[in-house]
C-alpha cells in the first residue's frame, strides 16, 4: 500500500515523508538556462576583454559548470533530506526534478554521493579558479583545466558503471532516461574530453619547448 | 545457519559456495613483495641508465603500480566469483585475503568495481606508458604521471568516502582494517601526492619558461 508514493522507479524505494514537486518541469528548467546565460554573459562581457574568443567561450564554461558544481550539486550533497522539502525551494525541486531520471539521487546512493561530494567541494572552486587563470593567462591554467576535466571524466565513469552494474533501471521513463541521465551528463563528458584534449596538447608543447631551448643553449 | 561460512564482516554477507583461502597470510605477502622487488630491480638496473636517480624511483614505482593495476585489480574485475575458486589460484587468493580487510571486494560492491576497473584498464596500462615515457624523455611525462597520479587520488576518495557513508564496518578485526584496508592504500594516496605537486610543478615551470621566451622573442 505504501508502494510508489513517489514518482520513482523502482517503485520499491523507500523515501518516508516524501513530499511531491511543486514547480513544472518548464520551470525548473527555465531558471537553470536563464541564471546559466545571466552568468555566461556577465563573463563574456565583464572579464572577457582582450580575451581570444575561445578563452572567453572556456571561462564562460568555467564560470557556469563551476557555480552547478557548487550550488547545485552542493546543495544535494548536503541536504540529505531534500525529498521531504515543503518550502518549494528551488535547489529542492531540481533534485526532485532530476531524479526522474537517476533514482540513485533521492535514494542516497553512496557512489553518488562521493562522486558529488568531490565534484562541489574540489571541483567547484578550482573550475571558479579556472575562470581566473585564464583571465590573468597563469602558469598553472592549462595543468588546472586538465585536472578538473579528468576529474570529471572520472566522476562520470564511475556515475555510469555503477548504474550499469547496479541494473542501470533508475529512470522513471525513457524520456527522463535519455534527456536527463545521458543527455544532461553528456555535456560533462564532451566538454571534459575536448579540454583535456586541448590542455594536454598545450602542455606538451610548452614541455618540448622547454627542452628545445634546453638543448639550443647547451649548443651555444 | 548458514552465516559465517566466511571470515568476513558483517557476517551476514553471502557468499554462496565459498571456498576458503588455503595460502598463509605470509606466504601471499611474500609473493607479491617479491615480485614487486623482481620488477623494480629489473626497472632500476635494465632500463634505468643514464637516468637520475629520482628518474629511476620513479620508473620503478610506475612499472610496480601499473603491474599491481593490471594483474591484481585487472584479475578482481573481471573474477566476480574469485571467492568460490578451489584450485589455490594465487590471485584468487590475494583478493580472499584481501577483502578481510575489506569485505566490499568479496561482496562485488559497485562502487569498488567501478574503481577498479578504470584502475585496471585504464590506469594501469597508462603506468606501464610512464615507464617508458620516462626512459625516452618523452614531452608528455610528467603530464601522464599527473593524469594518473590524480586518477589514483579520485579512486582512492570514491574508495574511502563510499565505505565511511555505508557505516565503515567491512573489516574481520582492526588488526585488517588498519594494515589492509588504511595501510595498503594509505601508499597510493601518499606517493600519487608526490607525484602530483612534483608534475604540477614541472609543468607550470614549463609553462612560465614558454610565456617568458615568448615575451623575449617580442622585445627582440
Amino acid at each position: 500500500m505504501e508502494e510508489a508514493a513517489h514518482p520513482y522507479v523502482p517503485k520499491d524505494l523507500k523515501l518516508p515523508g516524501y513530499v511531491p514537486i511543486s514547480m513544472s518541469m518548464s520551470s525548473i528548467l527555465s531558471v537553470y538556462l536563464a541564471s546559466s546565460l545571466f552568468v555566461a554573459s556577465l563573463v563574456w562581457f565583464l572579464f572577457g576583454r582582450k580575451k581570444l574568443k575561445l578563452d572567453k567561450l572556456l571561462m564562460c564554461w568555467w564560470a557556469f559548470t563551476g557555480l552547478t558544481h557548487l550550488v547545485l550539486e552542493g546543495y544535494f550533497v548536503f541536504s540529505p533530506e531534500f525529498f521531504n522539502d515543503n518550502t518549494s525551494c528551488y535547489l529542492a525541486e531540481v533534485w526532485k526534478e532530476y531524479s526522474k531520471g537517476d533514482s540513485r539521487y533521492a535514494g542516497r546512493d553512496s557512489a553518488v554521493i562521493a562522486v558529488e561530494g568531490i565534484t562541489a567541494v574540489i571541483e567547484g572552486p578550482a573550475s571558479l579558479l579556472s575562470v581566473y587563470a585564464i583571465a590573468k593567462g597563469k602558469s598553472y591554467s592549462y595543468v588546472l583545466q586538465l585536472a578538473i576535466s579528468l576529474g570529471q571524466l572520472y566522476g562520470c565513469l564511475v556515475y555510469f558503471i555503477t548504474a550499469f552494474l547496479e541494473g542501470d533501471n533508475f529512470a522513471t521513463s525513457s524520456f527522463y532516461y535519455y534527456s536527463y541521465y545521458i543527455g544532461a551528463n553528456g555535456w560533462w563528458v564532451l566538454i571534459p574530453l575536448l579540454i583535456s584534449y586541448r590542455s594536454w596538447n598545450k602542455i606538451c608543447e610548452a614541455a618540448a619547448n622547454g627542452v628545445e631551448t634546453k638543448m639550443k643553449k647547451k649548443i651555444r
